[in-house]
Parts: structure tokens; C-alpha cells; sequence
């Protein structure tokens, strides 16, 4: 293999095999985590310069938590992982024939490839929702979100149009999964505790939380009972729930639905499906649906011996008998495979057969308010108060660093007992506009 | 007096004087909180939905604290006050003679009026420098600021011209105010303890770090020994300090000095001065200094009865023999003269004469680093461990609120104990270039 130049990137060749991977998500970063000791050298390409802790963006998005707690530096994640580099760049093209990627910052030669780019909001080719509704995927999004529902009710103060000020108001989700569930108890809180104090002027029971959702249930990838608990919780918390309803086209100020039927808004956040972000120079016959790149069961793209996918960069169709259409696009399928990865490299470093990915299953659980939550776990399924407090174990003990869970556990203390969120800020200056 | 319309602000009109604060910095705050139970209608324009505690800013400049620790919403603030409107949006004109102002949200009439709006960057007409500095003034600039410094870094990885690399790591502070001295001690801080963990690649030693002040010693406002131990504190922790240098001109690359001297860096933080922002409408004649408007000794702008002016936006010349050409521009002066206008307005609403306003001069203070801070007080001058106890003491009881005060203690004890910043995140869209 000739060995290229490595430009600008600026990586020292140490004859050593190069693991690059692409993308400090979930997966990406297992696959990092893995190889630590690894006689090769590890290189992490992202466009941000940190982890982000997707499950807990919605609090930050609805002034819950501050951004700063759910993010996490990936060089102080791997200061001391030896033969660890990091580079913040988006990398554009791969050319499998020269084992070669060209990134934003140059390119560079890897000897094993790991896809970890996750997925991005899909609009489904609907250029006018693309436009005008807003996408809860990134960090930035998030406070995007936030900058935007606090603004439009300080602008629903200034019309004495009741039809604008309602739009203004009110908000309406699509998407009934976890993010769209979350995101409605969320601001359904938002609207009972604290924006009554803050907008002593607007009529709060004008503002109506929407959560559409096309399938006739919520929470599609947990069991009856969880889908069933949280319809009854957000409906108790006043959320409009509708069921069976699919957007057909949003114009900034009016969403039309499937049906006909029209509902009136300036808010309309997108929580309804994501697609991969295939990357050029990949096997075209490999991108399957939703962008996914088809793998093997070693998550091998296929038609590329040395490329991985993993997470929701990858799709594994027919490697489970209970998942034959790919594993759910959530945390645990990700880590899983980022790990087995990082021990299949190393496998293949030392001449050994790789091993298959065989997904554990550890269940799925998802939050709607104080005190409500549902959790499917393998032993048992339950709801309420005590599925509430899992679902914060769990998303506490996930986190990166101790300073973040200890931060985000005192933030969820004040919020319980205040019944607060502190972070209702605009964060833009007054010139960026909607930002 | 004629009644006119209130216009989109939609704030109804009581019947009662009405008055308007433009702004809620320290001053603007101590207004609105002094008119709590007078019988009149308190209105107070910002263009941010929250106030800022400006002292603290370089700390989130330089990664320390997360922007949402020293940020209040001002909503929040005043939910319980009566008959206190907040109004998001730009004040744009005065019309003294209909006792009327013009607003990017619409005009509306006063009975008192109260400028407060603060100060901005002051360039010193040097438009090159303006263009290519970063100014330290709102929490906008101290998280573009932060950007800016790692993806700079970030940037520094990429090249082997030594050049480049060193003009991207050094970082010239112009301003050895408060400003400036923190700052400079921060970032010191960073070099020290933070950036060779993250950037093992790059030689920290190049990081050069200089405070360039224009007159012989840094921070004029406070006592020799307080400049002198500054200074010595600051040389310690490997700072270049450049006294009597002054900068005549920056192109984004190359600082030129008075003296014909020249650093080539990529980071010009400009904390050199600042300015009034008169509104439009304000007798011509009583602009001063500075942008700053001239007062008498009620900070009644001069050919106005009911308008006001404080802090940073006023200036009361002659009127304290201590400082013949006005009071220091610090937060102090802003609250004393805040707490009198309010009480004065009442005075006026009940016609009683007015008192004059005496400033207490309570001292001053600043920091450098970890143990290491001087203090000016009326009664003794320390500086130190015990100063720097002082000055963290006197800050977090300053913060507003107790989740603030709570938030920001831990994470410097965090910081403390694991001589850690944690907050060095890029946040921001990569196509959105440098911030």
C-alpha cells in the first residue's frame, strides 16, 4: 500500500495501523473507548468538539438544563489515551480504492474506517416543512428551539390580534417518539408552572400543545401499556395528542394535515424522522433505506472490507430475527456495536475471525413529566413514579464525567422542589433574528 | 397632557405616572426594584430577555462558568411586582417635548423616564480595530470569544508554518482594566492547566499571552500596591505585560504599537474602553464625554425634568470632589444612583424635593487567578489568598438569585480542587465560521 502524504491534518505517521473514526456520538465513541491500548493509532473526526448527550437534549430546548451540562470536550474525554487523536472537521469524501478520506482539514489514510456520522432531521422531500419547521437533533437546534418559543411569547404580547397571538402560542410537535413525547410533557410543564408567573399578561389556556403522530400510537418501539400510559399522561397534562395524523405541508403559519384539517401556528418543531448521511465514494448499492448504509453482521459495509457502519449510520437488516428491518436508531443498539467493532479491529490486527453483533436488548423507557415516566425493561414493565426514577438513574449514570451528573442531578433537585426551570434565556443577539 | 396611543407594546394604561427604564443592567435593575409599591406603572425595556452580571463574563469567556450562571431572566426577577411590565426591544427615540419614545416594538408615553442602556466597546474611532478584535462586552461576545480562542487552537494543529501556528495560539488583551487583568489571568490559567492535557500535539510554551495597557499601570481605579501586586502576579503566571504601549492599528493579523512595535497574533481581545450609547431625541448639548449623557447631581439630564440618566449612561461631573470628572465605570455607582432614582421619583410623584445623589465608595477589587487577587477597601488594602476570599465572597452574594450563587460556587470549588475549566465548548454551527 503506498503510503500518502497525510496534509494539513497534520498526524504524524507512526507505522502503526490508523483506525479513523467518523463521528463522537454514541457509537463513534465506544469504538475510541475500545481501542484504548490498542497497538494502532486511534483518529476521531467531528464537526463539534464535543459529545453530545442527545436523550437529554429536550430539557435543554425547553429551559430545563443548560447546555453546558449535557455536552462533553472529547479531548478531555481522551487525555490520556495514548495514540488518540482528535481533529474537528467534517469529513466529505471517501475513496475506498486509496484507503483515503478528504475532510474539511484535508485528507488522510486510514487502514480501518468506522461510519459513525449518526443521522440528521428528515423532512421526507418536504422543502416548505424543511423551511419553516424547526429540528430537535443538534445541540445548536436546541437552543435555537429554546430562543424561539421564549421570543415568540414575548412578541404575542405586543398584538392585540387574537389569532396571531394564539399562533405565537401555540406549539405543535410532530413525531409521537421518545424526542416528541418528551418535548410535549416538557412544555406542557413549562405551560402549568412557569409560564403563568412569567406571562402574567397572555391567557395561558390559549396556548395548546399539539403532539401529531402518524401511526395510531405514541412510542411506537415500546409495549402497549407504555404507549397507552403515556397518551393518558400527556392527555392529563393537556397535550392534544392526534393519532393517525400525518403533516402534509407547513408554510410557517399553517400546518395541513393529511386529512385537511388545518391547525394555525408559528411553532412547529420536527421530531418526526431521521435519515443517514451517506457520505461520497461509499458502494452506492450499500445505501439502503433512510440513507442507512447497508452492513454485514460484523457491521462491515457491504463491499468494503476494511469500513465499518455502526448505529444509525449503519443498518443491519435480517442480523436479528426480532429486528429483521434493523435495530431501533437509539443509544444501546450503538454502543453495542461501537464496542464489538473496536474488538473486531483489534481481532483483525491480530489475524483472529471476526465476531458477529448479537444486540442485547436492555429494553427502552421514555419521560413525560415529574413523577411520569414508562419503562420497558426485560424483567418487568412499569409506569409512574418509580419508572420516573429509573429513567433518571439511568440517564444519570449515562452521562459523561461526574462534574455533568452531578450538575444535571442538582438541576433536576431545584426543578423538582421550585417546580422552575431556570434557563428561559434568549441567547442571540437581537440582530440574529429567530436564533 | 395629551394621552396617546400606546402602539403594539400593548401595555394599558393605568392611569398612573408611568415610568420607563431603558435597560436592565445593575443600574436599571435597582430602579425598577425601588419603585416596588409606589403607586405608577414601571415598564422596563431590554433587548435581552435576561440581565447580565458583566463582572463575571471573562470567566465564560475563558470556559470557567456556563453562560446560564450568571444570567438572570428578568421576568423572573419581577414576577411578584406589581404593576411591573417587561418589554423586549430596542429603544430607538426620545420625544422629550410628548414625553414619548419610539421602540423597535412600537412607541409609548412616559411620565419619568430613566436611561440606563449602559455602555458599548468604545474603538476609538479605529475601524480596522473594530473589524478585527473581539470586543468583551455582553455574554454574545464572551461565548464568541470562547469560540474563537479553541477553534483556534483547533486550527493551530493543522499547520507546520511555526508562524501561523503561533499567531493562531497567542493572544493579545488591549485594556488593563479589570477587564483585562482577568482575563489575561484566566487565560493564563488555561495555558497552564487546561490546554497541554488537550493539546499534548502543540507547544504551550509558544501560547504567549500579552496585556498591553496605554497609560504606566495597570488598573488606574485602584491603589499603587493593588497595580503593583497585579502586575507581579500576572509576570508570575508568564503573562507579557506591556505598560505604556498603546495600539494604533490591527488587520486581523498584525497589532502595530504607537512605538512602531509589532506582535502578529490571531486574537486581539479589545478591553480597552467603553461608551455611551445616546439615544436619538436627547438635547444635543448634553451629550458628554464619551457618548455619556451630562447630569446634575439628581442624574436629571441637563433640559429635561423627567429624564434620567445612570451608570455607565450618565455622567455627573463636579459633582463629588473625589471624582470631578465623573464616577468609575463600574457596577457601584450604576446601583447607588439606580436606588436614589427610584426614591427620587417617588419624591417627584408625592412633591417633595429631590437629594442629591453622594456616592459611597465601597472600594475595588479584582482577581488573577487561583489565590490570587487584590483588594481596595475603605478600611484596609490586602492582597492574596485572603483577598481573593474577599472577592469571591463579594461576587457570589452579588449574583441574583440562589440558584445562581449556588450554581457558581460549585463549579469553583470544581475548578478549584481539579484545576479544571470545563466549559471549553465550540457552540456553534460549523458553517457558522468563526463564532
Amino acid at each position: 500500500m503506498p503510503k500518502l502524504i497525510t496534509t494539513r491534518t497534520r498526524i504524524a505517521d507512526l507505522g502503526k495501523p490508523r483506525v479513523i473514526i467518523i463521528g463522537g456520538g454514541f457509537g463513534g465513541l465506544e469504538v475510541a473507548k475500545g481501542l484504548n491500548g490498542l497497538k494502532a493509532q486511534t483518529v476521531l473526526f467531528d464537526k463539534y468538539n464535543h459529545h453530545c448527550f442527545q436523550p437529554l437534549l429536550y430539557q435543554v430546548a425547553t429551559s430545563g438544563l443548560e447546555t453546558s451540562s449535557i455536552v462533553f470536550p472529547f479531548r478531555k474525554r481522551f487525555a490520556n489515551q495514548a495514540d488518540f487523536f482528535f481533529r474537528m472537521g467534517e469529513v466529505t469524501q471517501i475513496k475506498p480504492e486509496e484507503n483515503y478520506i478528504e475532510t474539511s482539514i484535508g485528507g488522510i489514510r486510514y487502514d480501518y474506517l468506522v461510519i459513525a456520522n449518526g443521522a440528521t432531521t428528515n423532512f421526507y422531500g418536504m422543502k416548505d416543512v424543511e423551511l419553516h419547521a424547526f429540528p430537535m437533533k443538534t445541540i445548536i437546534d436546541a437552543i435555537k428551539l429554546r430562543n424561539i418559543i421564549i421570543r415568540n411569547f414575548e412578541t404575542a404580547l405586543l398584538t392585540d390580534d387574537p389569532e396571531m397571538m394564539n399562533s405565537l402560542m401555540d406549539i405543535v410537535i410532530v413525531g409521537g417518539g421518545p424526542t416528541g413525547v418528551e418535548l410535549a410533557g416538557a412544555l406542557a410543564e413549562l405551560k402549568t408552572h412557569v409560564f403563568p408567573n412569567d406571562y402574567k399578561e397572555l391567557e395561558l389556556k390559549n396556548m395548546d400543545i399539539h403532539l401529531v403522530e402518524a401511526t395510531p400510537r405514541l412510542l411506537n418501539g415500546m409495549s402497549e401499556i407504555a404507549s397507552k400510559k403515556a397518551l393518558q399522561y400527556l392527555q392529563g397534562m393537556g397535550v392534544k395528542v392526534h393519532l393517525s395524523y400525518a403533516v402534509k405541508s407547513y408554510d410557517g403559519h399553517e400546518v395541513v394535515f393529511n386529512s385537511g384539517e388545518k391547525l394555525i401556528t408559528r411553532n412547529v418543531i420536527w421530531a418526526a424522522g431521521v435519515k443517514g448521511q451517506p457520505i461520497a465514494g461509499i458502494n452506492a448499492e450499500a445505501i439502503g433505506r433512510a440513507g442507512r448504509i447497508q452492513v454485514d453482521e460484523y457491521n462491515r459495509v457491504k463491499g468494503h472490507e476494511n469500513i465499518f457502519a455502526i448505529g444509525d449510520a449503519g443498518i443491519m437488516e435480517n442480523g436479528d430475527p426480532k429486528f429483521p428491518k434493523g435495530h431501533p436508531q437509539v443509544a444501546p443498539p450503538a454502543m453495542q456495536q461501537g464496542k464489538l467493532v473496536a474488538r473486531n479491529i483489534k481481532r483483525l490486527i491480530n489475524g483472529q475471525p471476526l465476531q458477529p453483533f448479537r444486540y442485547k436488548d436492555q429494553g427502552s423507557m421514555a419521560t413525560v413529566g415529574r413523577n411520569r415516566a414508562v419503562v420497558d425493561l426485560k424483567a418487568f414493565k412499569t409506569q409512574g413514579v418509580f419508572a420516573w426514577f429509573i429513567w433518571m438513574f439511568v440517564h444519570l449514570i449515562s452521562l459523561i464525567g461526574f462534574r455533568n451528573k452531578f450538575f444535571v442531578l442538582l438541576s433536576w433537585l431545584w426543578s423538582y422542589f421550585s417546580y422552575d426551570k431556570s434557563n428561559r434565556l434568549i441567547m442571540a443577539r437581537p440582530k440574529d433574528g429567530v436564533q
